[in-house]
Order: C-alpha cells, then sequence, then structure tokens
C-alpha cells in the first residue's frame, strides 16, 4: 500500500498562491492576522474547497475550521490533520499553511480516487497558532482541548478586542468550549506536516524530517548586579561592571550548550539589557533571559545546575551579586515510537529522510494533551521562518503531502488490521 | 608664604547650602540646569558675593559670569580661577559648584586680609559645563576660547530654545564671542579645584590630588553581525551568533584595558545594543561603543591596535563579520611640571595628597587652549558623581580650597620674583 498515495503538484501549488493573495496589502510581508478580514476571507475560501471535496464543514466553540470525512467503522477514533493559516506580522508563504493544504489535498485525492478510509478524517484549520497580541499562542488549539481558560478569554489586544469577542468573529461559541472540548479518548492520532523553520534539513540535504518530539522549553532570566561607575574615573581595578560579568556568563551558557549530551539541546541568550546603558558609564546592571531547549527535560535541569555553578564562580571572582528566576517551563512531547514507524513508512520511497525535534511550538503541543501526535517536515531555505523570504521549493511541499497521505493510509490501515 | 592662606570653613559650607536651595524642586536630586530660573537666581546671588568682596563683576561674550580683582603689576598677566555652578538633572551639591565657591572665598580672604597680589585674579563662573542638550558640554569655556561654532550656537534644544539665543538669556552676546575671545598670551595661569567624581582618593585614603592632566578620551562604535535565527529550530553547530562574539569581544576588551602601561588607561563598554533583542532569537547583530581614556595616546592607539587584532580572531573563528569605526577622539592635556610643582606646594601641610590624573573632562579642557592649567581634587565619597548622593566632607573642601589659595599666592608671587 505503501507510496500509492498520490498527489496534485499543480493544484497544492496553486492553493498556496491563492492564500499567499489573502493578505493585509498594508503590512509588510505575507500579514494574515487572525480575527481580520483577511483571515475571515481565507477561511471563507478554505471551507468551500473543503466542501468541494465532501468534508462536512463546521466551526467548533473555540472557532477552528473542521471539515469531517466520515469513516467506514464507525467504532474507530478518528485521525485527526490539521495545522493553521495564520501568519506573524510580516511573515511568510508557507508556516502552517502548507500543513492545511495538505489535508484538503488528501480528502480531494480520496474522493477523486474514491479510497474509502476505516477511520472518519477531521482536517482541522486551527485558529490563531502564531504569537498573538493577547500574550498567547495556540489559540485554536488550545480551546480544542479545554487549555484555554477565562482569564485568556478575557484578555484584550492592544486594539480593544477581547479574545473572546475575537473568537466570536471567526464563528466561535467561547460559551461552549469547555463543555464542546475533545478529550483522551476522542482522537485517534494526529499528524501535521510543517516547514521545519531551521537549516538541518536543507544543510544536511535531506527532504523529509521525521520528528521525534517537540522540545520542552525553558525560560530563565539573569540579572548581573555590580555598580554603575563614571568610566573616566574609576580605575579598572575599583570596578564592578555588570557587562563583563554577564559576558562570562553568556559565554559559559554558549559552552554549556555546546557539550555533547544525549540529547540535543540548544541553549540561547537572546534578549539582553544594559543599564545604565551610556558610553562613558561603567555598566551597573545587566538583564537578560536565557532559553534552554531539548527533548529531555533532565538534561535542561542539568544545564541549569551548570549554569547555576558558573554564576556563583562569577559574583565571587568579580564581586558582583547574580540573580536566575524561572519565568516559563513547557514540557517536551516525546513522539511515540508506532507513531514514529508509521510515518517512517509514509516516508519511504519519498524523498531522503533524517528524523529531528521540532525546536519550535506547534498546535500538536496542545492537541498531545488528549491524542498520540506525529509530524512531518520539509525543508526550510536558509533556515528561515517568519519572514517574507520563507520559502520551501513546491516539489518539496508536494513531497511531504505525499509523505503524509501515505503515513494516513498506513496509520488507517493498521488500527484496523 | 606657604600655608599662610587662611579660609572660612563655615562661609564655604554656608555657600554650598545657599547653591543647594536654588534647584529646581520638580525635578530629581540637585538640579539646576543653564538657561533656567534657577540658573539665573543661583547666577545673581554669586555676583552679588562677587561684589561684596570687591570684585569687579562682568558677563562676558559667551555668558560667563567674571569678577575681577585688578593686580598690583599690570604688566602681568591675569591667573583665572573657575568652574561651574550647572548641574546635570538629578545631579548633586559639590561638581563644579565648590570651584566657583573657592574662587570667592578667595577672593574674600584677600580682601579681608588685605593681601594685594601682583597679578590681576579672575574668578570665572562658566556657563553650562555639562552635557547640555545641545549635544555639548563646556559651552561657556568654550565660548570663552572661542570654540563655539555657529553651527553649535544655532543648535536646538528638545523645547526648541536655539543655544544664541539661551546665551542672551544669559546675558551674553553671542555675535560678540569671536571678537572678544581670549587667545594664548591673555591669562597666565588657569587653576580649578573639582571633587574627583571617583573612588582613588577616598580608597587611598588621600584628601587631595595633584592633577597629572587631563585624559584624551576615544570613543569607538563596533558592530558584530551574525545571523537572526529562530532559537529553537537552529543546532548549536549552524549558529553565527553575534552576542556570544561581542561577549567575546567585551572580555577582550578588558583584558586589553588591564594590563600594565606606562600610564593608567580605562576602557570602557558601557553601551551595548541586542538585536533583534527576543528571548527565542539568535541575536543577528550586536551594536556596542568602546571608550578608551589615558594621559597617553600612543599607548590608546596600542590598545586599538590588540582590539582590532582580537576581532579578526573573532571574525574568523566564529564567522561574523565585524566592523569598527571612530566616534570622536578628544586629546589628553598633561599638566605642566612647573604648574604641578606649584600645585604641590599649594598642597604642603593641608592634607595627604596624591597626583592622579583626570579621567574626566573640565572647563580646563578649553581654557588649556590658551593658558597652563593646573587643577586640585578634593575626595567623592564612594566615588559618587552627578547623582544626589554626591559628597564630599566640607572640611575637605575646605582643605580643597586651602590648597588652591596657598597655590595662587605661590604662582603670584613666583612670577614676580
Amino acid at each position: 500500500m505503501m507510496n500509492y498515495f498520490d498527489q496534485n503538484d499543480e493544484r497544492i501549488k496553486n492553493d498556496i498562491l491563492v492564500l499567499s493573495k489573502m493578505i493585509n496589502e498594508n503590512a509588510e510581508g505575507y500579514t494574515r492576522r487572525p480575527f481580520t478580514k483577511w483571515y475571515a476571507q481565507s477561511r471563507k475560501w478554505l471551507a468551500e474547497e473543503m466542501k468541494k471535496c465532501g468534508l462536512d464543514v463546521q466551526i467548533d466553540a473555540a472557532s477552528n475550521l473542521i471539515g469531517k470525512l466520515e469513516g467506514e467503522n464507525k467504532e474507530l477514533l478518528p485521525i485527526m490533520i490539521g495545522s493553521h493559516t495564520d501568519t506573524v506580522t510580516g511573515g511568510g508563504r508557507f508556516d502552517g499553511i502548507i500543513g492545511v493544504v495538505a489535508g484538503i489535498e488528501i480528502a480531494r485525492q480520496l474522493k477523486e480516487k474514491n479510497i474509502k478510509l476505516e477511520h472518519s478524517l477531521l482536517i482541522v484549520d486551527f485558529t490563531a497558532e502564531e504569537p498573538s497580541e493577547f500574550g498567547i499562542s495556540t489559540i485554536g488549539s488550545r480551546g480544542m482541548v479545554d487549555n484555554l481558560t477565562e482569564e485568556m478569554l478575557n484578555r484584550k489586544d492592544p486594539e480593544g478586542l477581547v479574545l473572546r469577542e475575537g473568537i466570536k468573529l471567526a464563528g466561535g461559541r467561547p460559551e461552549d468550549i469547555s463543555r464542546e472540548a475533545l478529550k483522551a479518548g476522542d482522537v485517534s492520532l494526529y499528524l501535521e506536516l510543517h516547514i521545519e523553520q531551521g537549516p538541518v534539513l536543507e544543510q544536511t540535504n535531506n527532504e523529509l524530517g521525521v520528528v521525534t518530539g517537540i522540545v520542552g522549553i525553558q525560560r530563565y532570566q539573569i540579572t548581573v548586579n555590580g555598580q554603575p561607575n563614571h568610566a573616566g574615573t574609576t580605575p579598572m581595578n575599583m570596578r564592578f561592571d555588570a557587562l563583563t560579568g554577564a559576558s562570562k556568563l553568556v559565554l559559559a551558557i554558549e559552552e554549556i550548550a555546546n557539550k555533547p549530551y544525549e540529547e540535543q539541546v540548544v541553549g540561547t541568550v537572546g534578549r539582553l539589557f544594559v543599564e545604565p546603558n551610556g558610553s562613558n558609564v561603567v555598566p551597573g546592571r545587566v538583564v537578560f533571559d536565557v532559553e534552554l531547549r531539548s527533548l529531555n527535560t533532565n538534561i535542561v535541569d542539568h544545564m541549569v545546575e551548570q549554569i547555576k555553578t558558573e554564576i556563583k564562580s562569577i559574583e565571587n571572582s568579580r564581586q558582583l551579586s547574580v540573580s536566575i528566576d524561572k519565568l516559563s517551563q513547557s514540557d517536551p512531547i516525546v513522539v511515540k515510537e508506532e507513531v514514529i514507524k508509521g510515518i517512517e513508512a509514509g516516508c519511504k520511497g519519498v524523498g531522503r529522510t533524517i528524523y529531528l525535534p521540532s525546536g519550535a511550538g506547534h498546535d500538536a503541543n496542545q492537541i498531545a494533551k488528549i491524542a498520540p501526535i506525529g509530524m512531518i517536515f520539509v525543508p526550510s531555505k536558509d533556515g528561515k521562518s517568519h519572514c517574507p523570504e520563507e520559502w520551501t521549493e513546491y516539489d518539496q511541499v508536494a513531497k511531504g503531502v505525499k509523505a503524509l497521505g501515505n503515513a494516513l493510509l498506513y496509520f488507517d490501515k493498521r488500527d484496523n488490521s
């Protein structure tokens, strides 16, 4: 049965092109923010495409657009394929979009080839996956699994729109979110095709990535306190320079993240502020964020211990006072062996394939609360994402759709065998 | 003749207290910005105090307040004593102020003790010494030596005040600045008493500092260009992190400044910006300023060469592109041996004395263009300046006034002997 799945490459390309024109022309790049008229326009078009291939289209309480194809065996739990079509401001044409287009193309093929699935199939366009002005991301998938609190629903964006009202605008029913939410045992499997948003596939000359999991993220804020002295009148040996102390720490964190561990890790200082930040003042305080990501929480915890040891050493050697505070922690999601096996089977013969973790979060993070998840990555040119230059060759997207279709047929058959 | 100079400690303290009340009560600390009503109020009081002790009071074309005491020998060039009474916003009660108060107290003593000087004596309150909203400092002393360009005079502050108009408000005549400016050969010596604004006198348990010179300052901007990649999806070995590269450089600059040289140096990275500065983005660019100060320009040039070598090494090892651009350069001013000798004589027996360079700029920088200069420092508590906590014990200020008075008598006698 493998590689029997076929797709129409031109149609996929066309879908991407159509959506790339439903954007806010006054914003940079390709911008389609949720709860805007451009989002409504694209949703309308997606719903029509879903209907054309025989899907029963609904909008759920959290405003996710869902197309359902009834399966042959009513006893089996549905398989869900999804992603999102909102973009960041100044974003690109592929992030999220190809996952929704893939689902619709798969539904079209099933109809055209008259392939009957045992499981029901749910094709989902999740609402507002990208970081939003409400301070949260993956709004729709959160809502689908009842992970959207009242407090979140009551948040306002800078324009004064309350999230609850935004969801209503998109056709949702906020008051029904909890009652209608999916629970463990409602879905047999969630699958998502996505661009890698990183350089690994391209740099290793591969076409498909079997995602082994989605990394957990721990964020810390480190504050280095020294003394803000006059840069002209304070001799070198009488300084307590917060920036040279912070620089030592930034390099130590890089070194810690560069060590070999059982599982891949990344450690980043991306955000740093100097106070008072004047060319003629020895820095009195530096505040910076450290972000650590890995599929293995124990390794991240071990990295944090190493950072704390380094902090003590710098406090002593430079007579600085350094504090470290945890800002947030999200747990890693590990893709189940059996799901990896099925996706692996789906990729077989389609393209050069490797295994890699997802360093970014996805709607899959939310759906993992109620079902096993699996993901396929296709290459991102120059590793770029969330920018107008974001690019994946159309034939690479098509190979991703084929692998996803193959995997769907594999899983559909497996549960039924 | 040494140590014959006497001063009234209570009167000095009172002068400082009177001026500390002529401030903008709505601003932080002790704020008396130039060209404000509080500045006009203090100027009026200073002029009256000058008149009381028999000085002939004038405001020059650049709006400096000058009190003149005619000397016995009309053939000798005048000796000038000066400093400033403007403050930074949120400043203190001593910076500049004690130098002007010292001049007035010396004039009072000369009158009361009926001491006749051979040289004429000029006591100057220079206008707007501190960094101004016009982007320049030492405005009055610049004007006095014709170092205030038309372009500078036409600059506007954020409130729309043109510098030229500000000088008029303070009683000056901008159109006459060039014509009336002092030239080399117009003044025999310039002396200034100032707070150290650094920790050296206090930490070495000294009371008086004979200033050996005013350091030259070179400022550079360094830009480190890497690649702004996603912090989750970009493996450590595929990053071009501008911040870790910049951190290496910041530490290298510290190391270069910590090396032993023939003359004291300081090297500071006080101002640094990260782009895009998001916790989940590998820094793509870091821009920072490097400031190097020393009495010896050759040493600073040598430091810059070392920094450039370090830049090349970091470019190669980290595949980053780094540029360095000179922002500004001011030349050092070295106090003449004979002036140091006279100030040394003035300090003798008054308090524990050391020799040190001035790491900060002063009105003396400008007056050095036309006359030899000499400075005396008194201690700054905790090395603090430009803040409300700025503090010098009153008896330490008084010792500074005594040393300055002694030095004046020494120089007056010397030229006449």
